[in-house]
């Protein structure tokens, strides 16, 4: 119960954060005893990309809203790593694509500017022990050197699960004629019929951990088809292709200073309507308002926005009690397991040896790499994602076991120099008391038919954001902005 | 934060348990505005049989202990409900069968006697619009009215089952032989390529209903093999059969004056240690020791046994954060859907009828039912099980709705008499904010494979009881009992 150390650090952004040009954000006064109160027109739990963006939107339309963010930054799973060397790089999500228009507008209305994924040169395939390098902009977007009976058949796979995809209405999945054939297998069920030839399994097996951070056998086969139906827009049919791809895909540009940028801009923007470290503990209501309890700060609102992922959300005491659907939607919902790891280099020094940075492998902590250098390219970067079965091995590990185990990897792939990076930075997910997981909570079989409904219907006056509730690029930084402008319209056209 | 309510009702029992005789639990004085505090050698989280085990053989051993229940009352999923003919029915439950040692000597500890269910008579099948009524003392423990075909392949199935289950260990079904294969598919997809006649597949699919209160495509193949090789004792193989039968089966008997009486004397011997009405909200080690911070109340402690189920225990605010794995098991072994309602008549008018007053049905809220009446048969009673599917469709309605669908259900099977109950009662296990769901907490695929040791493995000082955690009957009072046991074990080998 932490309280006082706790109000002590409310006025600060944090971290990496705090020196990348975002205003201060004053909070309650440090070391008053007695909790804060606030009272609003809507309390938004939570400080990620969906609060602030539903914060935004409400202040815009002349609403009083008090956002309450559990950590002493804000930004959720999106978040900046200070760099031994002055340099900045991305804990969480850092990409942005084609298609993820709303995350892009936002950025544009903060100035925050993009640029290109390094993607020069070849990628890298390391399968049964031989690394062979190739031409392709994404895992499945060209020909990797794998044997013409695996390119056929993940070709086949690839056609069948985008044509599957588009028989998924992204806003209410439950209702596909093949909802519930597709909803009571597991991906890797189906996986197990379709992609008969191992190298085809394989690379598909890559492309679902790299995209869900949970292995095939976690998720629900209408969740996977679903999340692929999401990755696109209003006029653009989603597709796998999009998901895995750099050029032209999801992971096509970043953000110049670090994703981090766009909540810390967007958060400056609310000024003190933003409480940082104010975890929620308690939604009450109480003679027709709510009754919103975080450590340090209490709010009273007409309606409350609960922009956490749903397993956290559940974890939140309610009164009255959500309904039995909502809380058991919440319970079915796991956060995938997820971690990056980015080593630090004088220099991008692959590029010179014709590389892009971009690894796919079948062995090792990390099997998914991207260079993560800066746009000048003033050091190198190369960040490595620790995903499913890699991450759970590896989350009680010490830092310097995790450390010695992805340089390994990643003089594997590009060589000896790989060794001795200048600083190497680790962000576990899943030992994140307010994330315990990424990138986005999953749904395995039988979930989205039967709970599908509760991701979004607002329970009397409490309405649901963030990634998980959105209807294109779920899971996604995109997701959360839309997640957040939906869920201003509902409160807007409610109150 | 209604505590000087909660303080209030700290001595009470509550409910029909007061009036079962048991003896009145002291607490902290009510009243008080200022906390409780207690300072223990074990903080016991959850009165249910786990905890309430725990805390007898804790005490037994010369230890101080401080038991931490939510609810007004002890029992946890073990509830009796006070009819208004002056009875009383189980709302949680109920049943005790053979290989069930440990809830059996515990009750004969306490002198709470037995007698067996009601089986006199014949089941009724009904399918397709059509009452069968037959020869059978459970589901799949005789030969029910279907085609020959189906009978054979559910007698296929049957067997196919208990001899993987029999490859399962039962203190570690992740490390099967096949675990690996058996983990990454729901029961579904495996009764779709095993039970392939259709009236074996709805025999199947009863039967999962039944037990795990969740669809076959909810669950993991292990997971249902390892619930069935958990069926029985150190020296009887588990069967799917024990599982569903009447005679010779787990609903083989029930406890007189309802099956709370068990906890409800085991709290008795247990006196003041007992606190009722204190939800714990946080655990935070603290120099050296454990603070368990309930409503109400403070207790510190060296060890801590969290006797809740897993999904509910993950809602606890741990300080230190519990590690990964624990976490994200939470998240990940969501809790069935399933009520129960009761109806009762002057007389059990279907036994004159030459019924038992067990069904199997392919239709209704209630598919599933048993003669609950008392020993003596002074009154009727038909019990309905409302599972899965139906108690989704089902949390959100009524209680008249409830009550309409479940007589119209009774009354098909039973006739119409069974429309005029003198009284009616209705439990909702998803509607409770101390269980959100019943009866157990289950794996869909990929989670005993990657989060299995994480279900009983200590945490520090922090030890894991409830049902979820038992090796042999787990879902049931008995595996209850033994967590309860081992756990007990554990902090003694610890302290």
């Amino acid at each position: 119960m932490a309280r006082e150390r706790q109000l002590s650090r409310r006025s600060l952004i944090g971290g990496a954060a705090a020196t990348a040009g975002a205003v201060a954000l004053t909070g309650t006064a440090a070391g008053t005893a007695a909790a804060a109160t606030r009272d609003v027109d809507v309390a938004i739990v939570g400080g990620g990309l969906a609060g602030l963006t539903t914060a935004r939107d409400l202040v815009a339309a002349g609403k009083t809203v008090a956002v309450l963010e559990a950590r002493n930054r804000v930004g959720g799973r999106v978040v900046n790593l200070a760099l031994a060397n002055g340099g900045v790089t991305e804990g969480g999500g850092e990409f942005i694509g084609p298609t993820q228009d709303r995350i892009k507008a936002l950025a544009d209305s903060l100035g925050v500017a993009t640029f290109t994924t390094y993607n020069t040169g070849k990628n890298l395939l390391y399968k049964d022990g031989k690394k062979t390098p190739y031409a392709t902009d994404g895992l499945l977007g060209s020909v990797p050197p794998i044997d013409v009976a695996g390119l056929a058949n993940a070709a086949i796979v690839q056609s069948a699960l985008d044509d599957m995809a588009k028989q998924v209405p992204v806003g209410a999945p439950w209702t596909a004629a093949k909802a519930a054939e597709w909803d009571k297998q597991t991906f890797e069920s189906w996986l197990n019929a379709n992609a008969i030839v191992p190298s085809a399994k394989f690379l598909l097996d890559v492309a679902t951990t790299s995209i869900f951070s949970a292995q095939p056998r976690e998720l629900s086969l209408l969740f996977v088809l679903f999340y692929i139906a999401a990755a696109g827009n209003e006029s653009t049919a989603g597709t796998l292709e999009r998901l895995t791809d750099t050029a032209n895909g999801a992971q096509e540009s970043r953000f110049v200073g670090g994703s981090q940028q766009v909540p810390i801009k967007l958060a400056a923007t609310l000024g003190d309507r933003v409480v940082l470290s104010a975890p929620v503990r308690s939604i009450t209501k109480s003679g027709g308002k709510y009754v919103v309890t975080a450590d340090g700060v209490t709010v009273t609102a007409k309606k409350v926005v609960v922009a956490v992922p749903p397993p956290l959300a559940g974890r939140i005491q309610f009164d009255p009690l959500l309904p039995a659907a909502r809380d058991q939607l919440s319970q079915r919902l796991p956060m995938g397991s997820i971690g990056k790891a980015i080593a630090v280099y004088d220099t991008p020094f692959w590029r010179t040896d014709g590389l892009n940075g971009q690894v796919v492998s079948d062995t090792g902590a990390v099997r998914s790499t991207f260079d993560n250098s800066p746009p000048d390219a003033s050091y190198g970067a190369l960040m490595g994602f620790i995903e499913a079965d890699e991450m759970r091995e590896y989350d009680a590990a010490a830092v310097a076991d995790v450390k010695a185990a992805v340089l390994k990897d990643f003089a594997t792939y590009f060589g000896d120099k790989a060794k001795t990076p200048t600083s190497f930075v680790l962000q576990r997910w899943d030992n994140e008391g307010f994330s315990r997981g990424g990138p986005v909570a999953y749904a395995p079989p039988g979930v989205l038919t039967e709970y599908g409904t509760a991701l979004r219907t607002p329970v009397d006056g409490i309405h649901w954001a963030g990634t998980e509730t959105s209807t294109y690029w779920n899971g996604f930084m995109d997701g959360a902005v839309r997640s957040g402008e939906r869920a201003a319209r509902e409160v807007l056209a409610a109150l």
